[in-house]
């Protein structure tokens, strides 16, 4: 008599997820009911796996299955350097580049007065803590290069040089391969003002 | 010291659906890690359900949760006229004008000897199952508009029309609140054959 309300919910429970609409909600559910069944019940399975296994590792907030996240339970890590970032993804984006080899802090998020975080909101406490044995030498602030990103570093680099650890930033540019006739003023005036020698 | 596996497990998943790529698939899985825990439970939840509980309804082929699709089993449709179209999502289009209140019936595809898809692999044997008791007096085709719901609508006329039913196909013309100027030449020239009375 009734629309079917599994696929009414199903519909939903999609469209609820970050970048789909009706439309893509349609297409997958749709592709779902298609599909041999053990599609549908891997990705049922891989949902509540991820969500059952994976928390917070204590230490860097990374996500973490084991007890620690990979790169805390690294022993083969440089444990001298933390590069602190925004958001868990941003460890995969650093790690992608083979470039870093230290370990990692992730801070929640940013100081952004506008929607009402301040540096309690964010994990900047047990940073701290990780910086008082006097074994870390460097902290490389990772965070995105817009307002909220460079506050929050300005921030850090306030309290965190107090403490005799050297604050680095990720430099700032041209895209590689990008033209300069497509780069703004202010990122070209970033560009020469961090010119290095050839 | 490794990756998380059901991270992993779960982007490998969602990249499976349909426009779905690597960077979506990153969104949505961090957002359910972000998310309280009945989030991703009630999306598993509900996919598990929407593939357990719905089945293809045995008379017309759309989807249904009950032994009969929700038209298949409404007393009150107009059991005199059927529509026939592709897939069952067509069916759902169709409903939300309000303006047809017959039955259907799904294909399950469109006649495409380039994909090796002929009227057997179709759901038309059916069709005409349904047509024998001389109870319906009308087929209304409702494939897409290309070349292969075409050839699928004139194929069905073909053999529907000497069963004494009529078979009818929606009309073709200028999409309501679109302009002539971005008509091509081939709608256009169907708007004018089918043009009406005023």
């Amino acid at each position: 008599m009734r629309e079917s309300a599994a696929i009414a919910r199903a519909l939903e429970e999609f469209e609820r997820l970050p970048g789909i609409g009706p439309k893509s909600a349609q297409r997958i559910v749709f592709w779902l009911l298609n599909n041999e069944e053990s599609a549908a019940h891997r990705l049922a399975d891989a949902i509540r796996e991820v969500k059952d296994l994976v928390h917070f590792c204590p230490r860097c907030f990374n996500y973490a299955e084991d007890e620690l996240c990979a790169q805390c339970s690294n022993t083969d890590r440089d444990t001298s350097v933390i590069c602190v970032v925004e958001e868990p993804r941003d460890i995969g984006s650093i790690e992608r580049t083979g470039r870093f080899k230290g370990l990692y802090h992730v801070l929640g998020g940013v100081i952004s007065p506008m929607d009402g975080i301040g540096p309690d909101e964010l994990h900047i406490r047990e940073l701290i803590g990780r910086l008082v044995d006097g074994s870390v030498q460097e902290v490389l602030v990772a965070t995105n290069s817009n307002v909220e990103g460079e506050t929050t570093a300005i921030y850090l680099s306030r309290i965190i040089k107090p403490l005799g650890v050297r604050v680095t930033r990720l430099a700032s540019g041209i895209p590689v391969g990008s033209d300069l006739e497509f780069a703004d003023e202010v990122t070209l005036a970033r560009a020469i003002e961090g010119r290095l020698d050839l």
